[in-house]
């Protein structure tokens, strides 16, 4: 089909009954993020640098790859005055949606957050876990077209309010281009310090400090390949997040919907890049004929229309499938990332959805208002990992200590069991350890 | 020192007032588990034919690597009636040890189990959090020496506790030799199959599925470098564990511990492998002779006294430190996997214990019953990863979806925050799709 002067593709249509569905939907759902040979000399190299010649080849990477004016550390460095001054310069508009934002995820946030907990047994021997903190957490934050405050408030608020006492950001800033709401995003979510570098050399100084930049415990935030990379190589040595795929949404409709709502919706994923996918699942026809000349009539209208044809061309589907209940099996076999259960009852399906990263419901939840300010995390599992992992939450900047304090009573009833135990793996000294507190 | 026709190596001893002490610790806590490139690369070949010739490529792997005597997939597989059978033939003290121990570890994890919940708000929209278990876990048992039927108990009780209903057990058997209380561990663990498979053969079937074996949605447990490096290639296509380093046990006295005790308590780590790693410290110079003295005293004593010799030899240390406030920095440098408070009042040091693995409190608290049946997991961070990372938990075999249901009104109030941050970010179709939700 072809519109102002473009050629827009849109999604493939797809139905559950043809012969080859399971295989179609197999190639849809296929991906595997892969760092080349190429890449991983490139960041293994940068690493070695920063571990050996610090800010030194932190300026040198940066000056290379970013092309900026510093000729030191300390001019890529940001203090809390230069994010409050952002902050306080931005149009009143944005600073009230950025302040409405934080405060919404601050408070969704705060219900994730955890206590230690014991208890006592009969005999007096007593078992629990201690929650604490982490000490530091290194942010990092794309820079250029990708720089999304949202990002920046989606993955300091949790660390902010698990109690991470130092909260680092890194963000690049290509040809010196500093992006305002980015730094008013981190002077409202809690950043304590902020250095204007990205690339691997950013992910190696936050996992092993450099002269100015402090090494953190754990890095979290989106990135390019290298930075995916990079996280990757520094695990063990810090904590990392997940190592996130394209962005997804799996939008289900039971024909109740306003078409051109839908396909907006769709098109709300498809614009972020051109490996981005949308999924559009429905038993009704017509309705799925409605969608897809929803989306040929509003494609060309978008500013970003070459992407999102490109997105939904290479991607996206509009699939038939036969009733809800396949409609549900075939959410489950996706795991989407995001999934918009734009039907009439949806808490009817909320207990039948074993995986989702986040689940968007009823006609007006629109996937976007999840994105900024509906209080979720808006890090999410991609790719089907949802099947095996969890949104961002406070949960992953706390650490849990197991607690054991036998009494005399205790060690004398575990010490048998642990004894007898010990012996039968042929550990000796694990039974000596446990038989000199028993009884005598 | 001399003994029993051998040399047997004890810790070294450090001071807190040493110059060279900080470089000395940092030497001494020095660890990177590294795979070279060979091991690289034959994992690779490896998870390749597995994905490519599936059970084939199992039998092949098998008889070359584990020598045994199985033609096909039906020999090396063991089923539930298989695990009973292992179960009722244990020497009666042994079945009851094992059954003590399952119970113990069930109750302390039932502990950890969680809910959903979600709340309103006052414009109607709901916000939560669903947790559901995972499907399907896998769970890795070393063959040979390894064999450990506590590990057994401790990496598939948590998944059991969390609904986890499909629980694969890998076990090799080396010269079909079959480790019969790991087959009982596995049975009164609720393992629901059992493959006789190891190596990165085994991670490889678990993450893409052969004909016999299924694959699971997250794999679990220990493994030599083989299975390390393999459980990190397929890390994505499921989920993985943490990837243990050797380990390690910080023993802190106050001078009030029996020092046969202590030292006993420093050889039931050393004797794991010979990079296992004992640290003791205390600010008694007397003590720490007696502790000393006493290594050496029943060092000739132990069966495995030659892997005890070296691993205090080459890993381990007796350190002098000024007094309480000194040893708590130090643990926390330390960030030990085990931290035995062998104190007279372990309560008052915890609320200062901020990074540790399992905390084992008061001289009565052995790290060997925690090892068995105290209840806690004996899966725990090493190598100071305790600084961001957590036991081993009813939590890994959870996961959660967000939920967001917004009102009429919710979508309104939201939907104009959302539309401000969207034009902020220059994503105008996440900002339509939240303005189509507007009242008009």
């Amino acid at each position: 089909m072809s519109s102002d002067g473009q050629d827009m593709r849109g999604p493939v249509r797809l139905d559950s009954r043809d012969a080859d569905f399971d295989a179609r939907m197999d190639a849809l759902l296929a991906w595997e993020g892969v760092s080349d040979a190429n890449i991983q000399k490139s960041v293994d190299d940068i690493i070695h640098a920063v571990r050996h010649r610090g800010d030194d080849a932190l300026v040198e990477f940066s000056r290379r790859f970013d092309r900026v004016s510093a000729t030191s550390m300390s001019d890529l460095t940001l203090d809390v005055d230069r994010l409050a001054a952002a902050y306080r310069n931005l149009p009143e508009e944005q600073r009230q949606a950025l302040d409405a934002s934080a405060e919404r995820i601050r408070a969704y946030h705060e219900h994730q957050r955890t206590e230690g907990w014991q208890y006592t047994e009969a005999d007096g021997t007593v078992l629990g876990q201690k929650v604490t903190p982490l000490d530091s957490v290194g942010v990092y934050v794309p820079g250029g077209k990708a720089a999304y405050p949202s990002s920046v408030l989606m993955n300091v608020m949790p660390a902010h309010v698990a109690g991470v006492s130092e909260l680092v950001m890194v963000v690049p800033t290509p040809d010196d281009e500093v992006n305002e709401l980015v730094l008013a995003a981190a002077y409202v979510s809690g950043v304590t310090k902020v250095f204007a570098i990205g690339g691997a050399q950013a992910v190696a100084a936050l996992a092993y400090g450099t002269e100015t930049v402090p090494c953190v415990d754990k890095i979290v935030g989106p990135g390019n390949i290298y930075v995916a990379t990079a996280k990757r190589a520094v695990f063990g040595q810090c904590g990392i997040d997940m190592i996130a795929g394209p962005s997804e949404i799996l939008v289900v409709s039971d024909g109740g919907t306003d078409p051109d709502w839908l396909a907006m919706d769709l098109f709300s994923q498809a614009e972020h890049d051109e490996l981005a996918q949308a999924i559009f699942i429905s038993w009704d026809d017509a309705h799925i004929d409605a969608v897809e000349k929803s989306i040929y009539k509003q494609l060309p209208t978008m500013p970003r229309k070459q992407i999102i044809s490109t997105s939904l061309g290479d991607r996206g589907a509009l699939i038939k499938v036969a009733d809800k209940e396949e409609a549900i099996q075939l959410i489950n076999r996706i795991a989407p990332e995001h999934l918009e259960l734009s039907v009439g009852d949806p808490d009817e399906w909320l207990g039948s959805i074993r995986h989702a990263g986040a689940i968007f419901m009823g006609r007006y939840t629109a996937e976007a208002l999840g994105d900024y300010c509906a209080g979720p995390n808006h890090v999410l599992p991609t790719s089907g990992t949802a099947r095996f992992s969890s949104p961002l939450s406070v949960y992953d900047f706390q650490k849990r200590s197991s607690i054991i304090k036998c009494s005399a009573e205790g060690a004398d009833k575990l010490g048998r069991i642990a004894s007898v135990m010990a012996h039968g793996e042929s550990l000796t000294a694990h039974a000596r350890s446990a038989e000199n507190r028993l009884k005598r």
